[in-house]
C-alpha cells in the first residue's frame, strides 16, 4: 500500500479552517479515500500544555512557546499509535489544522523567524507537507466571525484587529519565504462555506 | 551592582551534585555572596511534564524530549519572577543542578547531538555559564550509590551501567566539542563529600 498525502490547512482563527476540513473529508471519502483528521496543538500531554499556555492560565515566552510547539508537533508525527506517520503509512490521507506554519507566523512574528524555521526544518522527525492550503480572509471579517461564535472570555491572546494583522502579514512573509519548499495553494475563505469548498477541491 | 556568576553543575545520577551544590552555597555564602539555587528540569509546568516523561508515565520521543528540554530551559533563564537572568542582574550567584549539557548527553546520545546543539546554541534568550563543574565518577559506582539511596521503582530509564556508560562516553564526546566554547572543568567526585567539596573550591 503506497503513502496517503498528507495536506496542512492554516489559516488565522475566524477562516473556517475546521468546517472545510469536515467538507474536504467528506469528499476525499467519497472518492474512496480514508481520511485522518487532527490538529494542532494536539491532545497530547504538550498539546494541552500549549493549550494552557495560549489561554493565558500559565506564562510563557514566544521562544519557550516554539519550542513547545516543536516538541508536540515531533510527538504529532511520530507517535507509534496515533502519529500523522503512522496513518500515511497506513495509506490514509491526513488532514492536519495548523502545522509549523502557525508557528512561524506567531512565534516567529514574536521572537525571530528564522530561528523557529532552522529548529523545525533541522529536525529530521517532522514529515514535510503534500500540500498546504492557506485560507485567507481580511482579519476584520475574522474578529467579527470569531466574536459571533464565542463567549468573549474564550477569546484567545491572538485575537484582536491589530494582532491578526500582524499575523497575517507575517504568514505572508513565511510562505513567501518558503516558496521553492514547500507547496502553498492560497484559498480565499471569503464566500459561501459550499464556495469555498468547491476552491479546495478545485486545489487539491 | 554587578551581575551574578552563573555556574552548572553536571554529572551522572549518583555523582553527589545535590549535596556538592548545597556545600557550594555554604561555602559562597560564607564568602558573603547571595546564591540562588536551582534545577532541571524546573519546576513550571514545562518541568513537570518532563518529569513525567523521564519517569515513563508520558511517552515521548528523544527528539521530542530535546525540544520540551529547550522550552523548559528558555523559561528557566528568562521566567521574570524566578528566572535565572532576574537573579543574576540582581547579583545574585546562581548554581544549578543540571543545564543544556544534560540534554546534549542524553537526548544528544539518541537523536543527533548536532541537532540538540544548534537548537539551543541559536537561542538568544539562553544563558551561557561562567563555569561548568562536570563531576565524574565511574558508571559502576554512581549505580552502587543510585540504588543505596532508592526504592527499586524511583530508579529512571537511563539508570543502568550499560545506559551510564553510554552518557559518560557523550557528556566526554559533548565537552571535547565544547572546548573553545564553554569554561568546563573536570571534578573528580569519588571521594569524601569534604574532599570533593574542597575539589570545586579549588576550581572557583
Amino acid at each position: 500500500m503506497g503513502m496517503g498525502r498528507f495536506i496542512v490547512l492554516e489559516g488565522l482563527d475566524g477562516t473556517g479552517k475546521t468546517t472545510q476540513i469536515k467538507k474536504l473529508a467528506e469528499y476525499l471519502e467519497s472518492r474512496g479515500e480514508k481520511v485522518h483528521i487532527t490538529a494542532e496543538p494536539t491532545d497530547f500531554p504538550s498539546g494541552r500544555l500549549i493549550r494552557r499556555v495560549l489561554s493565558g492560565e500559565v506564562p510563557s515566552s514566544p521562544w519557550s512557546t516554539a519550542a513547545l510547539f516543536l516538541a508536540d508537533r515531533i510527538r504529532h508525527c511520530t507517535d507509534p499509535v496515533d502519529g500523522i506517520r503512522r496513518h500515511l503509512e497506513a495509506g490514509e490521507t491526513v488532514v492536519t489544522d495548523r502545522y509549523y506554519f502557525s508557528t512561524f507566523a506567531y512565534q516567529g512574528y514574536a521572537t525571530d523567524l528564522r530561528w523557529t524555521m532552522d529548529i523545525h526544518y533541522s529536525c529530521p522527525e517532522l514529515l514535510r507537507p503534500d500540500l498546504v492550503l492557506f485560507l485567507t480572509m481580511s482579519p476584520e471579517k475574522c474578529i467579527r466571525r470569531i466574536t459571533a461564535n464565542r463567549a468573549a472570555d474564550a477569546i484567545e491572546i491572538y485575537e484582536n484587529t491589530e494582532a491578526l494583522t500582524k499575523v497575517s502579514r507575517q504568514f505572508d512573509k513565511v510562505f513567501e519565504l518558503l516558496r521553492d519548499r514547500e507547496n502553498v495553494v492560497y484559498i480565499d475563505a471569503d464566500g459561501t462555506v459550499e464556495e469555498v469548498a468547491e476552491r479546495i477541491r478545485a486545489a487539491l
